[in-house]
């Protein structure tokens, strides 16, 4: 047992922090203020790319900071789940950071999707530009009318016709669709509704610009669009793509899901962490800095209490990712679902609790965009849900434990 | 000791009901929509009222559900504390139900401002028009530079020069800033910096059009503008007003905002508990017309439990609001500063959770706008700060619980 | 609606306190010294009364404080349970109290029992002596071999042989079994076990001296033995008593728990607040006198925030509780089910809260009996199970709350 | 980073676990019985130590399994912290297993002391008896006249006299005082009153049969005297000892005391980890066995979520724990007190919190002896409490936050 990150972790480590605290950190207002001015209000079609963000991109690929996430030794730098889990930490202190090293969601979990189960061709057209950072892609699974919950509900169906697949639904918390550089969203319907429970709907990619795809609306999270991103309402209607689009095969879905969601979810969850240590040094930095009743705020009540429970909070909920990390390198997904779920519960949670402590600090500072703890706290809240509620999870925990008795 | 409403306020209170349900609610989706096809974004300037609300306040008036939070008989329906207490937690289930009985933050407190502390001429100019419904006003007291938790910090001045006052400072929160119809301000600030710590302040009427007043922003909380109202920031530069606009008398301040507070925070508090009632409401009927995993959403999981703690949290928060609204009208706002600070923690904290149980049951609906739930959720994280934060509020119980041992 | 007490309260009140405060607190621990030196261990067979408690009770019904909790004008003082709650309160304030006034659980259940479905004969035999305080009654009802969360497994056998009844069965938690004046027991088993699921068991009145009646051990309450009042096991091995020890009459056994349960719970609850009471007076009083690091520890770190929150929970938990008395006052114990479910899961909840801070600030003498704190947890944590745990009363909140939505 | 053990570690988990799983669980029912009727009550002179826990010390020895706490290759087995912790884990999950072992507290923490800071001569009188199991030891430092958790308010004197130290004062909480086999407690006083505040006290080992050495009392912890251990009351009355039993030196205490606690509170904590996955699974063994409205009891209302709740809280604290162990190995004690201080506030409430959950889905048998639980109930308390409450630590973990931020 060894709780030291290893030389290459380190080296990385240092990189990210450096570029983070260095060039990133110093111009969060001013990328705030830009998309503010540029993308205000939920009139998506005209969102822009933030120029900031741009050449901060372009940084961050010449110094190979750049798709950090996938574990390939060419197109990437290797890194293993573990290794990479700091790096996405790191990232999670500033909202604009993960975009800047190509290593945001939903981006990050479609490149593994095609990297895994992607052909050769599917590679080529979509895999390629997406590392490049020069498209963004988007993931079309939740939908309006179903508990979305029990994945199963999923209406939204794929039919095969000849050459072609015909695909009809609606969609929604379609996250990114509305960024400019959106092109392609992987798709996932009800294939094969007579197979087995979890061999009935498939992934199929399909190019944003295809007849029939309809983008209705962007929805707000707390109030937020997250332009240029946003969270988009689609509706499939009739839209026809190639059979050559259709992902590993015909009621592969779940299959590529689980696949998907492992590692994804220990970068949300590190990102997540790394969104609390910043709360957590927000926190410390206005408590300090303000007075009431004679003293710092800080050193009110019981708040120094909350900073120590928000380390507690915090350390532990790292240490428990940082061990999914490893028993997916070490053991592989499946045999790190209990770990995986614990996470997607604890962390979110945890996040939730140390930035409203934060907020609580800052007052009504805390409440609007001149700190990003209103953006904290809507990204907690939604961590809850996406990719299953904590209930789900914690229902896969209580059955895994229950099994152990069998 | 009864627990039954007299027979007055049940009369009231079945009319609000049957309003609120017959007229407002069916209507909610459509005053949504209008707000954000004509409020959109944080263009404030251009905000204008919301045609379906401008209606029911007619209707409203017009039956006489209007102004019933002022206990005067003769202005308004001379209900007390304690009578108005379930009326105000009834509109408190929509956002829009306050502002159409005229019953609206930060208008009511305001208005109890002139009514109690303000002279003839005051009322005559500011009062009337307030109770009519024709015009609307802020309060301008949190200040962006210091701790407001400490209300002592604020920088803002009022100096006396010959037969004007001349007011200095910054100011931010200042809710309903942004509503065409805003046409005044409470302003305070420190007149009397050599007097007793609570007898430096200063409470002066100041109309929005006065030369040296500027709106820089509107603020969001959580993400939401809360459009056509707004939160504000606001710069006081040399604004001159004629002394006859001083409120009661140079340094009275604190003794004003003292008065205004406490059934201010009644009004506050009921309000947040109709808003919990609708969430569980909401959480319930969502929960019992989806289905996962083969069953109603509802029955999943840990789900009914949570049904029962919001039960018993609206209740005991509704009691406790309840009996300080008794103590108020029956011992005075002196007598009653524990249970006023008391509700001002428990309530908002308790609307915070039952929300969060709801919105958790609704998936990623409950973020959006197509229930109240985000708003909901904004509300009672600014309530945890509004008027004093928790901490502040919990000092003040503690303090006069310690008391008693002395 | 009226948050004060009437006078006849009142003037009870001011007698109950005077009463606990000059002469029970006063001995408080010589009692506690009396019982460990005289009942020390699991030896129950020689426990005694306590003398010092015996003189106070000879004491208080000198003075008419006897029998407080009986709603008749005659046997008792006519106080409805409204009435009543805030006595039961004071009387928890302190472990023997209730004893004191004759108004300690079980004999109050069982003295309401015999006084609402009890006939001449048995009344005469059992109401008599108990109203006197001459004996003490147990109740025998949850049984260690099944869930007795679901009254409804109780697998204890009442068989109708001609003019006796024969019981058969083993039951636990009996209270009071080991106290020398313990004389009867009220005994629930299955009798109709063809009819309708809460019509299946009855109650029969059965002298604890009966031929097959068997007690096998006293159990502890984490750790406490509670001498001498005790918790048994016990046997019931062919017990044979006369058919006039039915009451009611077969199959009403679940009719009359209902009936019994109402006002007891509301006991329970006052007494349990009275306690939480107590336990922030201790956690004040030696807060205030002990220091750590140049300050008195209550004011350390949180901890005065833990002062308010634990009056904030408390005076939830009283207002919860009276307002569910003056229903069943005035609607029915049926009509009041979500109240007395609300209270029996807020109330010794709260308590395990409040008690928990007390002996924090207390540290180690906050465990051991140099303050009845200790004693207080045990408690908390017990009505959790007691008469239903938290679990099933919840179930019954959220079953009436989803009837609303029919 | 590696999450797995060495082969050295998982090498004596397996022989460890076996041992408690064949050996020492089949018969803690036995031994439970075996204490009660020797050791019932609080007339501790007669308590004995318990023959199947003596035989079972005899057999651990014989396999090696002995000492396992001391890091030592010649005395012990030379396992680091980190190398121990999953056996002291192991050890926690019965009450008498860590005994078996010769790992109990406080004879370890005791032993570390003789071990790190004796001399030859203590080493050899004390130190060797210890590590043969032959005697027993107790740790006399918390007064009852003070509030202990500031450690600098000790009372009870250390006086220089020639060759001898004259010690006076009264301690309590001295666990494991009423053993036979107790026969020496390291005490600590104040020696040099005019030191810089953390030098002025030292440790001293005192032969319990020295005269001036009264035993006052025995006190229960949640109603346990935990005999024949006990937690003791005791006066040093002018005792006095030859200055050759005082350990390292004058003014040396608190030196001693924190390179004691660091390795103690890993030992105290992984124990408790233990405790917590006993509970666990004692849970889920008497939910499933156990029914109640047609269903096994685990399967009803939240509490499935329970168990995934326990498992989440005890896996982060477990991380937790390690990862302090692996700083104390790795960075030493000092660099590893907020570690240290953040498991000691973590570990005990999350037993609390489990073994709570395990005591209500036992119902009335989690109170009672018949289950360990209200015994690890105790023990979370009492954890809560000693070597310092949780507030002293988490004011340590915020200090040392607030430190990165001068």
């Amino acid at each position: 047992m060894d709780f030291s990150h290893n030389e290459k972790t380190q080296a990385y480590l240092a990189r990210v922090r450096t570029f983070i605290n260095e060039k990133v950190l110093p111009v969060e207002g001013q990328i705030t203020a830009e998309n503010k001015q540029m993308n205000s209000g939920d009139n998506w079609q005209t969102w822009q790319t933030t120029p900031t963000i741009e050449a901060l991109k372009q940084q961050a690929k010449e110094q190979g900071l750049w798709n950090l996430f996938l574990p390939d030794e060419v197109l990437a730098q290797g890194l293993s789940c573990l290794e990479y889990a700091p790096l996405a930490e790191e990232t999670g202190r500033c909202f604009y950071a993960p975009e800047i090293f190509n290593c945001n969601a939903p981006d990050t979990g479609n490149m593994e999707v095609l990297y895994h189960f992607g052909d050769e061709l599917q590679k080529q057209q979509w895999l390629q530009p997406l590392l490049a950072g020069e498209i963004r892609s988007v993931f079309a699974m939740t939908e309006p009318d179903v508990a979305s919950s029990d994945a199963t509900n999923m209406q939204a169906t794929i039919v095969d016709d000849g050459d072609s697949l015909v695909l009809n639904g609606r969609k929604w918390w379609t996250t990114g669709l509305g960024h400019p550089n959106a092109k392609v969203a992987i798709f996932m319907g009800l294939s094969n509704p007579e197979a087995d429970k979890h061999q009935q709907h498939s992934m199929v990619l399909v190019p944003l610009d295809t007849p029939g795809v309809r983008i209705e609306r962007m929805l707000t999270a707390y109030g937020e669009y997250d332009a240029p991103y946003g969270h988009g309402e689609m509706v499939f209607d009739d839209v026809r793509v190639p059979k050559s689009n259709l992902i590993m095969g015909m009621g592969k879905g779940f299959a590529i899901a689980q696949g998907r969601l492992g590692p994804g979810r220990i970068h949300h969850c590190m990102r997540a962490i790394g969104a609390a240590e910043r709360a957590l040094e927000l926190m410390i930095q206005r408590g300090t800095t303000r007075n009431a009743f004679g003293q710092p705020i800080i050193k009110l009540g019981g708040n120094l209490e909350r900073v120590s429970q928000a380390r507690m909070l915090i350390d532990q909920a790292r240490l428990l990712t940082l061990n999914a990390a490893w028993k997916i390198d070490n053991l592989g997904v499946k045999n790190a679902m209990t770990e995986i779920s614990m996470i997607k519960v604890v962390v979110p949670n945890m996040l939730q609790t140390v930035v409203d402590m934060s907020i609580q600090i800052h007052g009504g500072a805390g409440l609007c965009h001149d700190f990003p703890l209103a953006g904290f706290a809507a990204m907690a809240r939604s961590l809850r849900l996406a990719d299953g509620p904590d209930e789900v999870h914690m229902a896969m925990v209580s059955r895994l434990e229950m099994r152990k008795y069998r």
